[in-house]
């Protein structure tokens, strides 16, 4: 088992493509270069970039360092010797075949995004691969940014995967959420998509549920242990659903989501691609606009979800790095380095102080009852705004320990904006000091976890 | 670099404990021994158990087969030369970490579910671990059954991270989701969660907050990179939170939940356990009873979330049987091998059929326009019967489409039970070949995801 400690070179990685995810990758890979190098164990370095036009690419991308470089042909990147991956991002299923085989068989390790490619021609390239010693490494293929295939192949191991579910095309889940919250018909929701960028010019792979049969194919295959079979896949979009059906089924209680299920039997395996009614109750049918969820069933681990951004440039990048760190990582392994215990290598470890909670900035609900006296709420506000704190929200209401032998009292609710925690406690102390407060202020935190 | 064909024997495990962790854990190896060996490569066999009362136990687990040696003598498991992996069970920190201590310094791999051990004493672990080359692996400590201890090791690479938000403590999560719904107060809502199962006879460790803020140290130690410090936690719990405020919060759009908090702010690291207010329109603030749910927040891909059950016999065996499986796979590894690519060892890829769509079963939403005579329902639901499909609802609505000159029209929504689509296919023919039927039948599929 080869165990290389100390300062290396870092991996050299060729992109072929340099559209939405190649530029995404460079740029999270540059700006995070520091931090992934101390996860990696070695840094990851982009050294060559293939790309129809070069000269119109170095004009746009006035950023790219001197020491990368671009070239229009395509097969100099994938025969470079000095290149140990190859990020393939240029789609399609003819071209991408035959420079993906390529590099496999001059032995470089390969990540790609392209699930057409793979759901059709994953048999013919896997096996490449294995014959090669190489890796094919594709978590950005389904589901962008959500880590779905690593979970499918590392983490429920353990499990008969009973079924899955998936929210996989980000573009028909704007689409039916916008038919369901504003009633809008098939062709308006998919002008406004297209208009906001949500939608190709040419949607078809999109709305007629191929682009999401090719996801569900591939993680028929990787759950149930079957060959890639995208001619099996059962494929319906969501052209002929009505906007009176998405209603009805809301008076019903269900949600309409396109999803691509596959689900074991005792007959065979489904393997299909449908708009579906969901109640309205469940997790996954309030995943909203274009984000992407995957709801797996294991007989273990019973309902499982996984929720994030299915496309766009740096939500697919992080899947295209995850993937480049892997090979790194394996690349020097030895049991214990693999993957470092604590995800850093352990002689990277920063000494980033935790913050003592005082130090901590939070958004605040405070609660106290006050005598129902003029002056008292403006002598509270003046309390909060000298010491700096800002109020969201202020709601009255009558004292529900109202005693009718007393003076009355309001009890008053207030939602801060954010503060330092040490802030809001001097302000709390100030606060119970007043002599026309009748209780302590019980207090919360509050996370807009946007 | 090691490369191992061919068949091999057993990875042997040694389990510390067998307790509902222990036990499940051997349950799920056992049922599923034949997908996880075709995941792995190799067969992964619980060979020797440590347990206080080896009669006992072998009395309560009747099925135990023969070939497991039970035994009261945790350090001759420890010590055991044929095991290559031991799985702590026991939890607490201090008998734990030296069977741990020790059995690391035997050259074994550790797989182990206790937070706590890792929150206090992962230091001192991790290094021994380095300094022997073995493995430490802990999926099933933070969150049980949701793999997110691999998703930020393995998957968020590329990202640096901005925050962890988690319900990562079921009990309190189930007392929480008690008091807002049924109205109770806290005692009464801890005193139902005692009778069902959801809280231990002495619970102080969960609704103190303690035992997620172990988690929440793990959590940050991988995000960010920092030693685990769980005395600088900060940590409160839900014993004082009123009913009152459940309700006021909710008055305002907001849910009230225990989260373990982490956060990288230029002064430092955020690193607490409190109760929270969330905006309810937020996923995470719908994930109720005892489930857990953890959302990441990276540069890169944006917000993420996990979900599912974060304890529990089979979830947690799910997670530690998901790490066996990692360190069986890494013991044999070579690059195209170590996660096969389609999850499953290539030559154990099965020829199970895909069921084309006719094969499917489904329950079904269907929508049709009928003349308003008497006996046009009891002929459709007729036609139902015989071909032994369920009706689930029925729904009579006035057409949208009345016309004053013409017969008046009903709009009939039917849902089914679960029927093969076929069945399906052949009760709309003979419904569309009434006379009294006045349009085609609109028909969408419907998923419980039970």
């Amino acid at each position: 088992m080869t165990y290389t400690r100390g300062i290396m070179e870092p991996i050299k990685v060729g992109l072929l493509g340099f559209g939405t995810v190649g530029s995404g990758t460079f740029n999270v890979l540059h700006r995070n270069q520091e931090e992934i190098s101390r996860r990696a164990g070695r840094g990851i370095k982009i050294t060559q970039i293939a790309v129809r036009n070069p000269v119109k690419a170095r004009q746009v991308l006035i950023d790219l360092p001197d020491t990368v470089e671009l070239t229009s042909d395509f097969t100099a990147v994938v025969d470079n010797p000095s290149l140990e991956i190859i990020a393939e991002m240029i789609g399609g299923t003819d071209i991408a075949r035959e420079l993906v085989l390529r590099a496999i068989y001059s032995g470089k390790h390969i990540v790609t995004a392209n699930k057409a490619l793979l759901a059709i021609h994953g048999t013919e390239i896997f096996e490449a691969a294995r014959s090669k010693g190489v890796i094919v490494a594709f978590e950005a293929a389904v589901a962008g940014g959500i880590p779905i295939i690593k979970v499918l192949r590392e983490s429920l191991t353990a499990n008969r995967i009973q079924y899955i579910a998936g929210i996989i095309n980000g573009t028909t889940n704007f689409i039916l959420s916008e038919m369901c919250e504003r009633g809008l018909d098939f062709a308006t929701a998919l002008a406004d998509a297209q208009r906001l960028g949500y939608a190709e010019a040419d949607p078809a792979f999109d709305i007629e549920g191929i682009d999401a049969a090719h996801k569900a194919t591939i993680m028929a295959a990787i759950a149930f242990g079957v060959p890639v079979q995208f001619e099996r896949a059962y494929v319906e979009g969501i052209t002929q659903l009505h906007a009176i059906d998405i209603r009805y089924a809301e008076e019903l209680g269900y949600r309409i989501k396109l999803l691509g299920i596959v689900r074991r039997t005792t007959r065979g395996i489904e393997l299909r691609v449908h708009p579906t009614l969901i109640p309205v109750k469940r997790l996954i049918a309030n995943v909203e606009g274009a984000m992407n969820a995957v709801l797996v069933y294991g007989d273990a681990v019973g309902a499982t979800l996984y929720y994030g951004q299915g496309a766009g440039a740096e939500p697919t990048a992080s899947a295209v790095i995850a993937d480049l760190v892997d090979i790194t990582r394996l690349c020097m392994v030895n049991p214990s380095n693999r993957v470092p215990h604590l995800a850093f290598q352990p002689d990277r470890l920063e000494s980033t102080p935790i913050l003592p909670i005082d130090e901590v900035t939070s958004s605040y609900y405070l609660r106290l009852r006050v005598a129902n006296q003029i002056g008292v709420l403006s002598d509270i506000t003046r309390i909060l705004a000298t010491l700096g704190v800002s109020i969201d929200t202020l709601l009255q209401k009558k004292s529900e320990f109202f005693d009718e032998g007393r003076v009355s009292e309001t009890i008053i609710i207030l939602i801060t904006r954010e503060t330092l925690e040490k802030n809001i406690n001097l302000v709390i102390s100030r606060i119970e000091a007043l002599s026309t407060v009748r209780s302590s202020v019980t207090r919360l935190r509050m996370e807009a976890l946007n």
